[in-house]
């Protein structure tokens, strides 16, 4: 349930109807928009009794929402929440893209690749130093040296970071060293992380299941939101069908349906969708033309040396090419767009899905 | 099998060529490239053995082929085949359009809508005369008249018509009539429909199936091509999964991986694949920008009126708005590729695969 | 829509509701039950105004039918229907099994497999005369030649025969030699040729599509049954899903679905769902166990010489075990039935889904 | 790898073998059958140097695994694993069926169902705990709290219990009060959480991922037991496909598959699978008959008061029904089996798949 206030309410009216809903035993949740404060509701399992809160000052109206996702559901926030990290934005009018290898190799490995991607225009880097592996004999990452060799990168990029913590137990560490911590397909309805997530205070980079549902991503997401964390990016990287000749299948059409039902960020990962680097190019020029807000990739200097996913790693010349390229095509939408709107991220959001 | 030809061999050779394969109880099929031709051999069912061809004046080297399509087989044809009707053209660096209702309603319905589309850019009208339906209790489409008024429109517009013939009974009518025969998804496996299709001199539009592998769909476009008729554009529709919020998912890798596989034109049909009018602006955007020869779209003057399929139907201003986007994603992609490449459409379609 | 007649509705009162049906320009289908005539409506786009009808004498009340499947309903009526070919009992309390080649190969091969298949309690005999291939370049079959051989070893073992029409225009040949058609996966929704196996005499054998949801295989056998043809037998046969160590993955739950809604026979085809034949025992008994009326199994004399899909044929030591086992299997839940039940294939039915 | 001891090897010469592994760096773990002991080799990257090995005593011959998954294949252990909890019994000629509620409610729910499906014939029993909920605001069980009335249930009933461990932090409490400890589908990836399952003491319930191909599915069980914990029973229930009927799909193929690549038992939860009490008893006979080693199932004496997952809980009537048929099939298949093969569960094994 969502209370809508007006325009002007002052900050005492919106203390006051959270204080209401608290009394009535549920919890509010303040969303701030550009125009106006929404007071998401959450705690109830049955409709609420909303007469007290219909009369408050302060209060437009009430949206009961029917979706069983109300935190992440952009009935409640119509405006693009928009991730910060540093420079790197997501959400809103940027295009912003991760890059780095697989998995964390060396200092030398990935300072290299870190220094290039910066060069053609990455905004943060990605590096696994907790691995999450089919097979127990598969090699499990550097762990916390992993993160150490990742967060000198930092220091020598200027660049962001993100990993992924792959439990509860890793959780702490992960979080200390990395910018955004990422929730990876596998554990998507592993909820003690997404709990835990919840209660961090970085964003989270949560990555669909590979036989998710929409709905079930988006529960997954309200399970961070219902613990007070807000800053999600969510991520697209491909689902499990018949369909043999890619590893996953990159679910296109997530994208526009997603920057539909939530005002949160969405971005795309090319390179584990398809498992395959002839792929990532026309993929990453897919995704963003269908609305995402930037993309996910893996680069490496030397892919024929990668430790892990080696070919479906970018090579250099190639990430070059991929940035120019979807640079190119957001900057066509953006202008086309612009002839038509005038700008704000809502209008924006409408455009990509009308 | 593949006989390659020198780059200078005489139309004399190539005929002994064939000639010699014919004598061996097999079929040869002369393929004209842009810089040699290539003679291709199907019938066999071992090992053809090779001596008496390698031989022959003009016969450059022989490749035998493991994959089981051949002649649609971008190993035996490096150049992207371009399939002319009228000023349609697709393949190579073409970016074709095709547009209109789901079914051809009536006279007046069906040329306002091919009016409208063509001002907007449409080089080819589409219309469902015979149409497959899943219930028989279904609107099954107006047959011949169906087809006449799509004639009219021809001649009103100077567009050439496609519609789909869905059996080999009406596939003659059909053919009559229009500029090119559909095969739909659910026919993608009815192979003396797919036969019957080889034998005709028109060309054919096939739809890939909701659960078709990409190897099966080359294998139909190989029924046909095997029956003689060259001409034909492959279609992705969307495949069948788990994912509920869309009628089928627009399997997006399939087109840059089709691009690599095969010489064949390949365009995108996000209205079926989506089954939702506001996905169909975003999938149009994605398919082009993984590389897609064109698109097949459903428009409708007022879809809220029309018999089948209205909610997936595009409005016109939403037509005019999804020509203008793609044509300068193209561009974009064009222009980008220009820079790095000497042209042809070899290159190009490395480029979109690289 | 469903008009219920009174039990001891007479002929005459019969045939004057169906008269008032077609009066409204809608058509009747009378399906005679055990205990009563039901007569089924269709024809209709909208709700029908059903006061002409509710009066009349012998008609008890009337059904409006919500699903798009109307004929093949079990609400619109409630007994099994029972297809019977020869002593080949399809439905009821029967246990049946088709069994043969995948492709009739030579007149020794078949009429072998034929008398051994019999000898341990096959009651039909299956075989491929026309056989749809993925591929153009793989063996179709002997075609007529193929049914010949069939018919002989109806003449020497007594077993009725069941082929695939795979087009309309071999549909008469195979109707007129086979003792029942078979409309295979691929062509599930080839609705030319359903509404041509609608007009045939001979019962139907439809295989579900490998991509077919449950409503969709109704409403194919709904084409059947719309033209007239009420003797249908359909055929779970695997469904297309990521999983990939069977050919198609047996959707075991579709064999009680499907004996709810709808009250034609249901028999499963584990040899095409698997693609091995180690799996064709184990998947038979689980089949049978789930409440298929019967299976069609490949069995063949010597697999390793069959031209098409040896490698899921059972041997024949194979299939005298598998016959001994679902017999047996059988054998011991009609027995519990017995005890728990007033038999009626109602209450069988009912059994079986409870 | 695998090192295969003679019959009559003593434990000296096993004790040798395993330490002259350790000196190479790798881990030994023995295997003991029923005629032999075998000793599986892990941690090594390459190909082991087992010059060193196969000229010890006792050592019969050494097979280099090509299978990703080590310990859980049949190949290194063709003996069934019997996991013995208390009476109850997995694998070999056992018939163990595992019942109860979705969730624990209350003592008073609890321990009468307990009764009751002890009355019929239940040898373990069931209750969600820590319940994994996809939405935040779903009931998440009673915790600690669920596992004392279960703890009750037990020392009223003598039945052993089963309960969920949803992560790390709550796998202690758990571990504690239950007898076997299950892993969810939702959780069958959790490589932490399967790490500290193969640390426990307990046996182990491990259900497949919805969307886990079968050598996923060993690899996660290979997770448990590379720490040592071998007393794993495997769980079929339900992969994600495009079929919407039931809420999942049971791949009954995957039983006999599993039979046969694993000497770990296996069995079946159609409850989960289907999502549909009617459902249960014809997907539980199908299982097996397919040959599963026993099911888990849920039941509720009032099931349309279930706080969780009623619609899919059997009635104790219901369960009692289902109790006989699925013993009257395995008296079935086992006395067929008996009369064709001289005992030993590998006969067996080899009969279910054969």
């Amino acid at each position: 349930m969502l209370v809508v206030m007006h325009t002007n309410a002052s900050q005492e009216q919106i203390h006051l109807v959270c204080d209401a809903i608290q009394k009535m035993g549920l919890s509010p949740h303040p969303i701030p928009g550009a125009q106006r404060v929404a007071i998401g509701i959450t705690g109830n399992k049955e409709m609420v009794d909303t007469n007290r809160l219909t009369g408050m000052a302060g209060v437009l109206n009430i949206i009961h929402v029917t979706q069983p996702y109300k935190l992440t559901n952009r009935e409640m926030k119509v405006d693009d929440t928009i991730v910060s990290i540093g420079k790197a934005k997501f959400g809103g009018n940027n295009l912003t893209v991760i890059a780095g290898p697989c998995a964390v190799e060396s200092e030398d490995q990935y300072v290299s690749i870190a220094t290039e991607v910066k060069r053609y225009g990455a905004m943060m880097l990605r590096g696994g130093a907790f691995k999450p592996r089919t097979s127990p004999y598969s090699f499990q990452g550097l762990g916390e040296k992993g993160l150490q060799i990742m967060a000198k990168a930092r220091a020598e990029t200027g660049l962001p970071i993100v990993s992924e913590a792959v439990d509860t137990d890793t959780f702490d560490v992960v979080e200390e060293y990395v910018d955004m911590v990422q929730i990876g397909a596998r554990n998507m309805q592993n909820y003690s992380l997404l709990r835990r997530a919840g209660r961090s205070k970085k964003p989270v980079l949560l990555k669909r299941g590979m036989s998710s549902t929409i709905k079930e991503f988006l529960l997954a997401a309200e399970y961070i939101m219902s613990e007070g964390n807000y800053q999600i990016v969510l991520c697209e990287r491909g689902i499990r069908t018949f369909s043999d000749y890619t590893r996953f299948t990159l679910d296109i059409s997530s994208i526009p349906e997603l920057k539909k039902l939530t005002h949160l960020p969405v971005i795309a990962d090319p390179s584990h969708a398809s498992g395959k680097r002839e792929m990532v190019i026309p993929l990453s020029r897919a995704a963003i033309a269908a609305g995402a807000d930037g993309l996910i990739v893996e680069v490496h200097t030397h892919p024929e040396q990668a430790l892990s996913d080696g070919a479906q790693s970018l090579t250099i010349p190639m990430f070059e090419r991929m940035m120019e390229e979807i640079t190119a095509i957001t900057r066509t939408i953006r202008e086309h767009n612009g002839k038509m709107e005038r700008g704000g991220s809502q209008a924006r959001a409408q455009a990509v899905c009308r």
